[in-house]
């Protein structure tokens, strides 16, 4: 039954030299550029050693999951006591998340689009930096520096905006720099949410599309649409984060590009811990259709944009294979889709037009939210 | 200081014959009409003495205010407890809720619309049918029957559907119906959501555009929009609703005709008992702006189309009025706004040309619902 796809290691692309994606563009004297571009995303660990350092550093972010004042050790025992479980997950989908190649290949091929698209801003060089895993932050600000960089742009990969988030990766950037580059020799500017771009709806509705030709016919008129997104702690829900709000905007429009043929549901994935969550949450929803006799479901991952630990091991493996259904199915991510590619340097492209040094949202802090360094980062970012 | 308008049952409409508000527009030969339209709502009271009635029905109701197997006479409790509490409230806004003779009037202007728009289903004949106010499902049941309705559209007055508001309604109008028009006499079609309809998000960016120009040129931009809609409890959106993702899409959808330029956020009010509802709370989050130094706000009553206690009272006496803050405002409801009756006479029309029984998207249950009432009343209008 062809429900796991052969292994998703084999569907990744070529590995490219890490940092420093520069392409070869002929550049216009003109230029303005070199123009670094940073995606921003959380990461994961590519080979199974990292996987420790990469649970202490996800547990130790107090913007992602709030632990109080003991942070820290607690971060140091969830992560002791969840590394040979998590490491064995890595194991099942091939050794390690295929996040960063995914990224580094998207970084490069929307550059060589840029570098034609937008001559003036050429040449651009494509940078990954991760929150939790290899390449952090440190690492690309060096190479970035090495690299003669005087103008980036931090380009989130979490297409929906929240604090846990893009807004725990800008305030990371904002430390970093603070001690890095003291002296300000990078201007930054920020695209800090992107929920409802036309190419990224698109894009969503095509993957969504191929995976619902998989179907015979006669059913497909059946199949529920059930987005999936990581979820978020009601402690951070109720402080007035804007991501529920922004992925049901995503959802949305995917859904009126296909013009809400097909039934649907936003549920929720990945909850840890003991504390409320937001739902309906993905696996409760998936066994509770089951139940009910529906069997042609396809679990669309809608808050990421490559694959990662969140698709290949929790929708694929602890659902999908374990509810053994063959209408139970999931589409594709983003990864290396062309159309996810010039999505990407349509945002970039965008932004550079606008010339704004984040969007309008930007500014606002959740409303119950009194973190100093929330505030400070957007400071930070917006006197540029 | 102008922050409370001058008595809004001054602005409320002159009071119109009750049911079968049908028009005099000239009907072609061909006609296939008459064509009732019954606007489902919750309902207010009218005036005090329907208070306590009022509220022991909405307390009764499980599928809005869950209370398990004791439902009946806790209901009975909690309305003869908070009864005077409530008197007082609905004194405090003139005597009784506007929301019936604002339902009366959009009626009869749609119908007059749809005469003619739509010759070929005239007459329209409007009718008003709230779920724990007057007029009650019977009595609008009662009267279509006496007008000779062989054809009608139940259009729920909730554009985001969810299994407490709409869901509530179409369950207590297939019970009814079973009992008042047991051989089906008349032929249902449902409007069962607009979340996004252009007119809608049209009308809600006009209103707050309106209530902008209140502020000085130099301050405007510095305006805050809080989307407040009314709170689920948290054993509801767990369930699948997919209220708070409709929600969120008419907000977006706003937004984006106002081209983001204001910061916003979606807020829930109305909270009420120990339970965990859906955040962040609307009263919460004016206060924490307001002590962030933030002094133009302006609340905008995003899943309610007409006034009713919830905007009069708690937006505006509550949240407003307390915090004595001169920036602090709110959008108008949409009423009797011509742009918004001609979106009831589109909403409608569409349905009309569609020919579909419901949307797409009415058959599907919440995946963790399994009321026996909210699957027999969708096959009930499903087989119309």
């Amino acid at each position: 039954m062809p429900l796991l796809p052969s292994p998703r290691m084999a569907l990744m692309p070529p590995i490219f030299r890490t940092r420093g994606l520069a392409t070869s563009a002929q550049l216009p004297k003109s230029s303005r550029g070199p123009t670094g571009i940073v995606l921003l995303n959380m990461g994961g660990p590519s080979s199974i050693p990292e996987v420790h350092d990469f649970l202490y550093r996800l547990f130790a972010d107090g913007d992602l999951i709030p632990l109080g004042r003991y942070q820290e050790p607690l971060a140091r025992f969830i992560a002791w006591r969840r590394t040979p479980r998590i490491e064995h997950h890595y194991e099942e989908i091939g050794g390690g998340s295929p996040i960063r190649r995914w990224s580094e290949y998207q970084a490069k091929e929307m550059c060589k689009r840029l570098d034609s698209l937008s001559p003036e801003t050429a040449p651009h060089k494509g940078y990954v930096a991760f929150r939790y895993a290899k390449p952090l932050t440190e690492e690309t600000l060096n190479q970035m520096k090495e690299d003669g960089i005087k103008r980036a742009i931090a380009f989130t990969q979490y297409p929906q905006y929240s604090c846990s988030t893009t807004g725990s990766s800008l305030n990371e950037l904002w430390k970093v720099t603070r001690r890095m580059d003291s002296d300000s020799q990078i201007q930054w500017s920020v695209i800090d949410r992107w929920p409802t771009h036309s190419g990224l709806v698109k894009t969503f509705a095509q993957l969504i599309k191929d995976k619902l030709k998989e179907y015979d016919e006669s059913v497909r008129k059946s199949v529920i649409l059930l987005f999936s997104a990581h979820s978020l702690p009601m402690s951070v829900v109720n402080r007035g984060d804007p991501y529920p709000a922004e992925v049901a905007a995503t959802v949305h429009s995917v859904m009126s590009e296909l013009k809400f043929k097909y039934q649907y549901r936003l549920v929720w994935q990945s909850q840890v811990g003991p504390s409320a969550w937001l739902g309906a949450q993905t696996s409760d929803t998936v066994k509770a259709l089951i139940k009910k006799g529906q069997t042609n479901i396809i679990l669309v991952p809608i808050a990421f944009t490559s694959d990662h630990i969140e698709t290949l091991h929790e929708l694929d493996l602890e659902i999908i294979k374990e509810a053994n259904l063959e209408g139970l199915k999931r589409a594709e991510s983003l990864n290396g889709h062309p159309m996810f590619i010039d999505t990407l340097a349509d945002v970039v492209i965008n932004h550079l037009k606008e010339g704004a040094v984040a969007s309008d949202q930007y500014p606002m802090q959740c409303p119950m939210c009194t973190k100093e360094v929330c505030s400070n980062s957007r400071q930070f970012f917006l006197n540029q």
